[in-house]
């Protein structure tokens, strides 16, 4: 008999998460109600925003709890269905969680193109990650040729992907990371106009060479300092998107007692919008999302780097990565090889 | 000859603008050039905003110079005029300035209506402070019936305007003042549904329980403790129109060092927007202005308070006393009668 490989959460972390913060265990096979599928896990996507779902306190989704296997997207292989219109071997996004198998409702997958050259890029560009730039970008953002947008943790999936459709909109474009050797896969791989890293003693002098002009959206995947030098540079009627937070996820840092109204003032006297938003929130709005994503991979206007990691042990140590700023690209977890039907 | 009063800037304050701020001088009487208009102020409003102007540093206007006379809106009367269609006598709006007499362009200047019982009214709730308010909240806050609005500095011009439009919106109105006296205005005169006195000790949880359903809207005037108090009990998707930060007009006092990280977090998890704004940027989308206030205040919908004080002499103390908290209503200073022929 087949045993569910699961990674459950197992203790609240203070601080940092580390391996202690998760459990594995076997559970046995789901079964298959009418109207569910059951899915073979083979990519699993990781993402910063689950550090923010182990506090326990208030967010957008509930706070995860004790003993939960850990949520996240994947891209999965169709084993067995009790649904109309599926096929085993058939491949689908879905809300996998990290483990080996699901069931899932048929009316909550999304079916990938037969024989997709590029599965793991509904985890990335033409997933979750690449709607949520795309509409947070376009929705709140408003870029128009011309103008600077800076983004902050340009290495990573969203913010890589946040400045190329800003580039692609006719913006100049400038990246935040957090190392030279991720500066040079901005601008280098990315072709972002420019990236500044903000471990660098110089950070705020370089961020303002880089930007001329001045600022006219900023892209918030961080918050903390990297925000902090970023408002003075802004220029009036800004615009920023407050896509993450990972800079306080592992719990909020005494700042400087004054920034809040240095904020605030910004916000008034450069007549600044501030706004936070979930995918879900906004993607409806662009229901072209994914021809246009789809057509720019094809013509190469976007890249897309991925950090990928090999077999079920590696889930975890992938998760820990990116939250340790270590990971470049698209953080995806290999657990499992697509049957020969797929 | 008649001299021209006037009260110039005379040092920047450190805190609290006091009366050695000022300086009272005379000057020559204008000369008219082509165009222009010889205007006698007769009331001034004195406005939060030139605290703001105090400060050597950017904001949205240039900073006040030593020796500039104090800026401000005025309805005055027309002595001389170099330019076609008016009259002297004629009733004006204009940028006039603390002082007796004034040129200005006629290309500048707002005509009232002829005979018109409410001169002062085009200081307050026909003049910037209403289209503030009336922009400011249907733009950015965008009420809905059903909705909760959150307004502070409820007693003053612009918060108890904006309380008022909220509630013709079909908004629940909760005002936040500094006293029981000013709440009990709020509620008593201006009809608003709650008011919650922000120097009481059980604010935060008075508040809380004036606002059952949470708050939808904040229309901001003050920052400080009131804002933080509040974002604790925004929903999700609410609004933020930042108009005013009086609270930290005399020099911003250091906060909790959590209290930015805190904002950002509430920001992101319930999808706020917060933006600031001037009534000259969004003003103009709102040609109906006029007409939907004209008539709001025939029908007895929307009341103004003034805070009246008469004679030269009183500018200056009725400033320090709006900075001070101590005027209800819109603050106004009667330095001239209208002649016989207005």
């Amino acid at each position: 008999m087949i045993a569910n490989r699961q990674i459950a959460f197992a203790a609240r972390p203070e601080g940092r998460p580390e391996a202690d913060t998760f459990t594995v265990r076997e559970a046995p096979m789901p079964v298959l109600e009418a109207g569910e599928i059951l899915c073979r896990n083979l990519w699993l996507s990781v993402d910063p925003y689950l550090r923010l779902k182990m506090h326990d306190r208030e967010s957008y989704t509930p706070p995860l709890q004790i003993g939960e296997t850990i949520p996240g997207r994947s891209v999965a292989e169709i084993v067995e269905t009790r649904a109309d219109g599926f096929s085993r071997g058939d491949l689908v996004a879905i809300a996998g969680g990290w483990q080996d198998f699901v069931a899932v409702s048929a009316t909550a997958v999304k079916r990938l193109p037969p024989r997709t050259s590029r599965p793991t890029s509904y985890l990335g560009p033409l997933g979750m990650t690449g709607e949520t730039d795309y509409a947070g970008l376009l929705e709140i953002g408003k870029p128009k040729p011309g103008e600077t947008l800076v983004v902050s943790a340009a290495a990573g999936a969203v913010g890589g992907l946040v400045g190329q459709i800003g580039r692609i909109k006719g913006c100049r474009v400038v990246g935040v990371a957090g190392s030279q050797e991720k500066c040079r896969f901005v601008t280098e791989e990315l072709k972002f106009d420019a990236c500044v890293n903000y471990r660098a003693p110089d950070f705020a002098r370089a961020l303002k060479e880089a930007c001329p002009s001045g600022v006219d959206i900023y892209f918030d995947n961080v918050g903390g300092p990297v925000t902090e030098a970023v408002l003075p540079l802004v220029n009036n009627f800004a615009r920023v998107p407050l896509c993450g937070l990972i800079s306080q996820y592992d719990g909020q840092q005494a700042g400087d007692p004054r920034a809040l109204a240095e904020l605030m003032r910004w916000i008034l006297v450069r007549r600044i919008t501030i706004r936070g938003f979930i995918v879900y929130d906004i993607a409806p709005n662009y229901p072209e999302f994914e021809s246009e994503m789809t057509k720019w991979l094809d013509e190469g206007l976007v890249v897309s780097r991925e950090h990928l990691s090999e077999g079920f042990d590696s889930i975890v140590p992938a998760f820990l990565g990116l939250l340790g700023g270590k990971n470049t690209g698209k953080s995806i977890v290999r657990i499992a090889e697509p049957s020969p039907l797929a």
